[in-house]
């Protein structure tokens, strides 16, 4: 089928004026838009459009299929186990996933992480794996699918030919102002682990001030339009929205990230990212192996007090070419930031909140992230900030480090990151870790 | 001042949110359009939302005010006679600057007409212009100015360098779907009229089925819009809302549309076309001459009848390097037509209505247009209907022609124009002339 540019203004016109788009014109536009015959003006203001207009639950599932159908799709069949795709909408000092994926791998699970790179104040979760010397996250689908077998396990990049409508429609709608549409998020989001066909996709919607999803309600609406659109597909899909008032775990960075992690899969950290993880970890076990979640649960924890998580994370490293002593010991094999300055608390009192995005920027500063496609990042600077809301703090009582390139923009972080700090005079509650969850 | 493509983001952002704009946010805005620093897309996605959300009349006049100041504008001040400028937002068989500019001139007035060249089933004002050999509509600034002291009127092609942003701007809204924005609308003409420094701009807002308002109200919001520009802008400003709800003139093509001014110059011709053409004539008088209205209107109608008119005709197509003989003799100078085919009436009864739209689209296809900037046009084909709203009609009555390449087309037009027509049992009123006229 031949579209001209006429029609295609035609169904931009249409939503314009407020009318619901006929299944073959969403089809006919993304089609269209991958193959190079409508321009990014046209699609940008179709996304305006939508955006303003809305998409209804039809028209947003025959994007997300359109938008699938753009390029291959993967599939595990091949797998005895059962596969599970975990995906957070992304926050600050979010690392679940690089201790979920060997924590399922442990309990018996199948996780291939197919992740973009993504913008923001920090690498994404395949830079701050490649934080560890060696470790290659461009791995073939051949190669995912062997290491998943006999790991258990593999985070790669996802490759250019899964969902490209979604890679050029994602750059074109950061470049417009027309990012935050709960259905074309939902499409975006969706469209991509639809497209790799696993026995469960558990999502993890963020809410708070750290999150793009400032309340819980708003995160309960993308939620829910997501779980609609795996439901429509005929895919299992369960959601939680967590709390991102703060950051999650105490490490904002990459190499940070990754010694952190580390961390949990020795057993040696406590606190709410291990605690989310091993959440998740009961819930996929829930969902996938019949298990009842609290004994899920303990189970999980187990596996990260055992040995057995790190075990699989290890194997992990090596299949993808990493040093795998990063395991046993972190600070020898990661990437160190020339300075490190203390961080000392400038009050007393206890923790009200912290701002993630603060805490972001200020990473971002140090050169923990990219503005820009293709910037390169520093893998070994980064913060690193323990308090967790409701926490009673005295001052010059020492909660975290700077990691820096010199002396100067770690005095620069360490005054941001204070500043990012409300203390109250007086006991405050700490937030819940999930808000909801939808089976 | 730099802006850099983050701040262009929240400007969008902003009028997405429902925001009324800062006045530096939309300068800077169209400034960085101009300068290239801002894509198509990000202007495509600001045109949706400023479409869909609006833009005040502050927001407006700041938008008209930073497309003028994009380019050159041009004066007339060494002019003795008083200088107007007649505007159609456009419709079919639209033809009254071709008549008014040498009428006007011949009534003691200076009418300097930039047109554009645009897109539509006939050419523009320039390509009828043009289907006289010779004609030459590519003048500068400085012919111009001396035509129009010489002559006392120029139909010529407006520069790049008047108002370039709403080129640009005109053609994005184009090919995105976001060309039905009132305020955009009024910006993009008025910008144009303002940066030509008359004493008048008469302002014929048409509303119908022919014209882009379907009707008189709509019509009316725009008016008012492109009236308060003038306003603000110290301007004086008329605007009539006229009827499109038939074309205005019989001829729609190119040299036929030039046959038929000249008809109504020579005086011979009646009708619609020529009793607008003394209307708006008589409104210019009276404002700028400061004639009563009735006494403008019989000086131009006596102007039409004695010659005079046409003797500015004759003068300014010969100034314009086109052969003057077309003012005595149309049918022996402008280029006809292989086929000319005899149009008759397949019912009896009263013209009850004429889809402008459709004997347009018929005179497109007959080749009288151009769908893309830079197409040829054939100057010669077009379509000839006389029967006017109201009209009582027989079978088999001459009521027209069709001007063509070939037998077949004309066939085919010759069919879509009867099926224009709709004829009814009973006798049916004529709609009026000019709906309302706002001094």
């Amino acid at each position: 089928v031949t579209v001209s540019p006429v029609d295609l203004r035609n169904v931009v016109a249409a939503k314009r004026d407020g009318k619901t788009l006929a299944p073959a014109d969403i089809e006919a536009f993304v089609r269209a838009y991958v193959r190079g015959d409508a321009s990014d003006a046209l699609v940008a203001s179709f996304l305006m459009a939508a955006l303003l207009n809305g998409l209804d639950d039809t028209e947003t599932l025959v994007l997300t299929t359109a938008m699938i159908e753009s390029g291959r799709t993967v599939s595990f069949d091949a797998l005895e186990r059962p596969t599970v795709d975990k995906h957070s909408t992304g926050g600050v000092a979010d690392g679940v996933t690089l201790v979920f994926a060997p924590l399922a791998a442990a309990m018996g699970l199948a996780v291939a992480k197919l992740s973009g790179r993504g913008l923001g104040h920090t690498g994404g979760t395949l830079d701050k794996l490649e934080s560890i010397p060696g470790l290659r996250t461009d791995l073939t689908p051949e190669q995912i699918q062997r290491q998943v077998a006999e790991v258990g396990c593999a985070v790669a990049a996802q490759t250019a030919d899964l969902v490209p409508a979604d890679g050029a429609m994602y750059a074109l709608r950061d470049a417009t102002a027309t990012v935050p549409s709960v259905p074309l998020i939902a499409a975006s989001i969706m469209s991509k682990k639809l497209a790799v066909d696993t026995d469960l996709i558990l999502l993890d919607v963020k809410a708070g001030s750290g999150a793009f999803m400032k309340t819980p309600e708003e995160a309960r609406g993308l939620a829910a339009a997501c779980r609609r659109l795996a439901r429509d597909k005929g895919r299992a899909c369960r959601v939680a929205v967590t709390d991102m008032s703060q950051p999650l775990g105490d490490s904002v960075g990459n190499a940070l990230d990754i010694a952190e992690a580390i961390g949990i899969l020795r057993g040696e950290t406590r606190g709410r990212l291990r605690d989310l993880t091993v959440w998740f970890a009961g819930r996929a076990s829930e969902a996938l192996l019949d298990r009842a979640f609290d004994e899920a649960c303990d189970l999980a924890a187990r596996a990260l007090d055992d040995g057995s998580a790190l075990e699989r994370f290890r194997a992990m490293v090596r299949a993808q070419g990493g040093d795998p002593a990063v395991a046993d010991d972190p600070s020898s094999v990661l990437p160190a930031a020339p300075t490190v300055l203390r961080l000392l608390s400038d009050r007393t009192g206890w923790l009200a909140s912290t701002s993630a995005e603060a805490i972001g920027l200020a990473a971002g500063t140090l050169g923990a992230g990219r503005a820009r496609k293709g910037d390169p990042i520093d893998p070994s600077v980064g913060i690193v900030v323990h308090p967790k809301i409701g926490d009673r703090l005295e001052a010059g009582q020492d909660i975290g480090e700077i990691h820096a390139r010199d002396e100067a923009s770690a005095e620069v972080a360490a005054t941001e990151v204070l500043a990012a700090l409300d203390i109250a005079g007086s006991r405050v509650e700490a937030p819940p870790m999930v808000h909801e969850w939808m089976e």
